[in-house]
C-alpha cells in the first residue's frame, strides 16, 4: 500500500468563488504513482466546500445564486454572537459538503467525462487550503 | 492491498428515477473477495446521485417532491444559454451529492438494517453509468 | 494494509441533538496504529447524519433552525402511512449525510483548526450507533 499527502492553498480575491482543481488534482494522481485507490479531497475550512460538477460557467453561477436561496447572507445569526459575520457561510458548508472521494483506475482518475472538481469558497479573502489524500497500491 | 472496480449501466424509463442497488453492490463485494475495506459508489454523471436512505416507495416519492421543492426545474437557469435544460438537475446532484463511501467489515457491506444503497436520476432516458470501486485486503 | 473497526452508541435524551464526536473518533485512530490513511465515520441509521463543523453552540442551534426550515417536521409526508412519523428525519438526513471520510497523517486526524466531527441526531430517544472503520498503513 503506499499513501500521498499534498495540501493546496487558495487565497480567494472574491469572498464567494468556484476555482476548478481537476488538474491540480490529476497531477497528485500521476505524482502518487498510485495506479489503483481511491483520491480524497477535503477542505481543512468550515466555510469552504469541494464538490463535483459542470466546468461551465453560467451554472457556477446558477449554483452560487441557489447556495444564496438557500443559505442567505443575513445579520441574526446566532452565531454572530461570537463576533462573526459568516453563518450563512457554514450553512453554504454543510450544503455543498466539505469533501469528495474519487476512484483512481489504470493511473488515472476514474471521473465521467462531464466531471470537474472544484473548490468553493464562501468566506474568501484570506489564505485556506484543502487536502488531497491518495491511498492505494 | 486489494483493488477491485466495476461499472453499473442504467437507462432509466423516466425523467427522474430512484433504483435500489443494494443487491448489485454486495454482489461486487462478494466478487472482490475483500475481507476488510472501503466499497466507493459513485455516479459519473454531474446530473445523478448515489445516497443512502430507506426503501420505502412513499417516502421516495416524498424525496421527489421535496427535491422538486428545492431545486425546481425553471426555464431561466443561466446554465441553458448553453442549449441544455437541465439546471434544475445538477442542483438536485449537489443537494443530494454523486458519492458514497460504504464500510466491509468481515467479507460483508456493514449497513445498518434500514440502510439500502440508491441510484438517484435527475435527468434520465438515456444511457448513464456509476462506479464501484472496492479497497482493502 | 492495515483496518481497524470501533462502534460508536447514542441514546439522546432529545428528539434532535448535536453531539461532538472528534475526541471518540482521534481515539480509535490512535488505537488502530495507522500512520497514513482514511478514517471512515459513517451513520449506521437513515435519520442520523455525520458532519464537520465548528464546535460552536450558537452556530449548532442556526444549523438545527435552518434544517426544520429546510425539511420540516409535518404530518403529510407519504412515508407516514406505514405508521411512522419521521419523514422529516430521513430528509434532514439526506441534507445534511451520513458520512465523512478524514485523513489520517502521521497517525493522525488531519484536520483544520476548527474542524469538529459531530453525530446529528433527526429522531432520537433510542439506541442508536455509527461505524468507524480506518484503512491505512
Amino acid at each position: 500500500m503506499k499513501s500521498h499527502t499534498h495540501y493546496l492553498w487558495f487565497d480567494t480575491a472574491k469572498h464567494r468563488q468556484y476555482i476548478n482543481i481537476t488538474r491540480e488534482v490529476a497531477e497528485q494522481v500521476k505524482a502518487s504513482g498510485i495506479k489503483e485507490g481511491f483520491c480524497l479531497v477535503s477542505a481543512m475550512h468550515i466555510t469552504a466546500s469541494v464538490f463535483v460538477n459542470d466546468n461551465e460557467s453560467g451554472l457556477l453561477q446558477d449554483i452560487d445564486d441557489w447556495l444564496e436561496e438557500m443559505a442567505p447572507y443575513k445579520q441574526d445569526y446566532r452565531h454572530h454572537a461570537t463576533g462573526e459575520s459568516n453563518g450563512d457561510s457554514h450553512l453554504k458548508n454543510l450544503l455543498m459538503h466539505h469533501q469528495v472521494v474519487l476512484p483512481i483506475t489504470k493511473g488515472k482518475l476514474d471521473l465521467g467525462p462531464w466531471q470537474a472538481i472544484f473548490y468553493g469558497e464562501f468566506d474568501g479573502q484570506r489564505r485556506k487550503r484543502a487536502v488531497i489524500k491518495i491511498l492505494g497500491e
